[in-house]
């Protein structure tokens, strides 16, 4: 056992001889030892080994295709940090970022073995309103960057909402988004506290839209990376904020769902409300998932084939300016005594402009959709995000912080 | 659009017309519509179209290679209930689950699409000791179901605690699980209410031993379906309950984590705490995780190489009869206001008799185990698992009630 004899010996008889706790404290600061830099992923294991790219023009995890397991996870400034403080978490976060993305431990990562397995792990940063004000950079701010407006069908609770900072923590496994999730935040453990942490997870079948867990075929209409509109809906172009450029805006909504109700439905009574049929997503006008709704068909009888009222209907753009980015998961915690469930959707919208895109849309669904009967928002934060990190040496933000 | 007219269009009158609220709720009773019988799996996606086989000698999940995700879901018996409340709770289950893990909708289920996706499935029920009592049946309960004896270093939680009825569902998709345990939970809600939910993760790679979010490579030690030992070491031979033949129990112990001090400790001292090598799982007296330990090798100066106080030291049996089936996972919920983690392990063991079996390692552990500083036994439950449904038209815990 020669690797653990030399200095490990005294660490060795401290933690074990005979002044155990004493000598046990003592050991506290020699630091951890890490794999350093070499790349450990499982070359066996595809799924594990898989990586996605940190350093771009824009943010991991917008374009990325969605992995199975999220976290997102809100920070509120302790009291007293300021500006020098938020560019000292976005630099670690940067780094570790940097590192766990790519399969590679994080600066003194306690756990390095539980980097080894990437499983197309993304980071993605952002930032809250309060950010501007602590660092001094009110007019960096995007008009935008605000709570949203109160909707009727609002029953938010203040624990799920709002937050100075923002990570969104996705990989195939599970274990690989606990680990980066804890190494983000103990690193910046003395200059934030955890708001809230919200789990959720999908489906990923190539080609396959996921459901959501009231059974729907969720997310159809949805811009794809590559098409002519994503760069021009999703990515900011600088115009008001040159900082901004590059970057865009994540509004996430938890919205519970009321699955005792809703199993009341008849199957037609749910496709009725949704406009769209359970069996493949086809709107009711269509029978292929893809198929352009037709609002103006009626039946014999003068009756829309899609209610005015359905979900689709009111969900759907009336313009193309209207449209985002959608990267939900489904969340499915345990739930409060005395229920059966405590399941919904984290409904995570990427745009560049909420008041342009997102807010119209949500608008119309808050003043009237069929699904609101057994869907309510109980969480609502909006967040910009920084466009990306493009070079090592370079940190997320960096250019609200030279601007 | 035919398939929604008929009757159909009644009911979409009813949710949709004028008299939109009152004749809405007429619309509930009518029943949801199944998708049948058919089998519905996704055969072009392997991993969703896997399966599990239901029917056997034995209940599935314990054989079974764990999959990626699990949930536990204790119930209590609401007050009222008899022995014919738990039989038809018990056929409904074997129902339900004999679909579910097929790829099959259970019956009325609705959200028949969810059940697309049975991703290996499974679905093992056990029961606790109150069941027997209120069956009238307290001459057939096994003499080790029991809560365990109280250990020194339990600080139990008693939302975490017992139960009359267990679940643990099992697949390698989250939302195949959620399906599940939504259908199989609400199937039952008349008849019993949710004591607690236990949902957990793992990696999933072939030959490798999955790691805790302590980072340490946990489950060396086990017992493999196909050992000669597995049979007599798990499965119950009907000797004292000629009725619990093929069948077993399980201890589920809630282990958290206290991550933030286990921070302090460096590399080498959490290698000693535990007895092996953080790269590699490798005992400290080998090279290779299945290495077995030397625990009587010393080092030059006459220490021993796996302290005696060592977390495998104080597990490991010492006897053959000692041994047991570890099958846990991993669990990471959100903090609670102040904290960073909330994190652990769900430690479940199958053994045919848990104090013959279990309950000796784990005093041993209580006693004196190194890792004991940083985690800590705060929820725990014993049941007993009835043998396998060996063809339709039986069901699970048949062989009890029939006795």
């Amino acid at each position: 056992m020669a690797e653990s004899s030399g200095t490990g010996r005294l660490n060795r008889r401290s933690l074990f001889g005979g002044a155990a706790a004493a000598a046990g404290a003592a050991g506290i600061g020699w630091g951890a030892v890490t794999l350093g830099d070499r790349q450990t992923g499982d070359s066996n294991d595809p799924t594990a080994a898989a990586t996605e790219p940190f350093y771009g023009e824009h943010q991991a995890g917008i374009e990325t295709a969605p992995p199975t397991h999220a976290a997102f996870i809100g920070f509120d400034l302790r009291p007293g940090t300021d500006r020098d403080d938020i560019i000292g978490i976005l630099k670690i976060w940067t780094d570790d970022a940097a590192r766990l993305t790519q399969g590679r431990p994080a600066l003194a990562d306690t756990e390095p073995e539980l980097a080894q397995r990437p499983a197309r792990l993304t980071v993605t940063v952002g930032l809250g309103p309060r950010v501007f004000t602590v660092a001094g950079l009110p007019q960096h701010r995007p008009s935008w960057l605000r709570p949203l407006p109160p909707f009727d069908i609002d029953r938010l609770e203040p624990a799920w909402n709002d937050g100075d900072l923002m990570l969104q923590v996705c990989a195939d496994e599970a274990t690989t988004v606990s680990h980066a999730v804890r190494v983000l935040g103990k690193n910046v453990a003395s200059l934030v506290s955890v708001r809230w942490v919200q789990r959720g997870f999908r489906n990923v079948a190539p080609g396959q839209t996921p459901r959501n867990l009231m059974g729907q075929v969720d997310g159809t209409v949805n811009i794809a990376p590559g098409t002519p509109d994503f760069a021009e809906l999703v990515w900011d172009d600088g115009r008001a904020h040159p900082w901004l450029t590059g970057g865009t805006s994540l509004v996430l909504r938890r919205i519970a769902m009321t699955l005792d109700t809703w199993d009341e439905i008849d199957r037609e009574g749910r496709e009725l409300t949704v406009g769209r049929t359970l069996a493949d997503g086809a709107p009711l006008t269509g029978s292929r998932e893809l198929d352009e709704p037709d609002f103006t068909a009626v039946d014999a009888h003068g009756i829309a084939v899609i209610p005015q009222s359905s979900h689709i209907a009111r969900a759907h753009h009336t313009s193309d300016r209207e449209r985002f980015l959608r990267r939900g998961y489904n969340y499915d915690d345990a739930p409060p005594p005395g229920q059966t469930s405590n399941s919904g959707l984290l409904f995570a919208a990427f745009q560049r402009d909420v008041d342009a895109q997102y807010l119209p849309v949500q608008q119309r669904l808050a003043a009237f959709d069929a699904l609101n009967v057994w869907t309510t928002p109980i969480g609502s934060a909006v967040f910009v995000i920084p466009p990306g990190v493009r070079s090592p040496g370079r940190y997320l933000g960096q250019t609200l912080f030279e601007s």
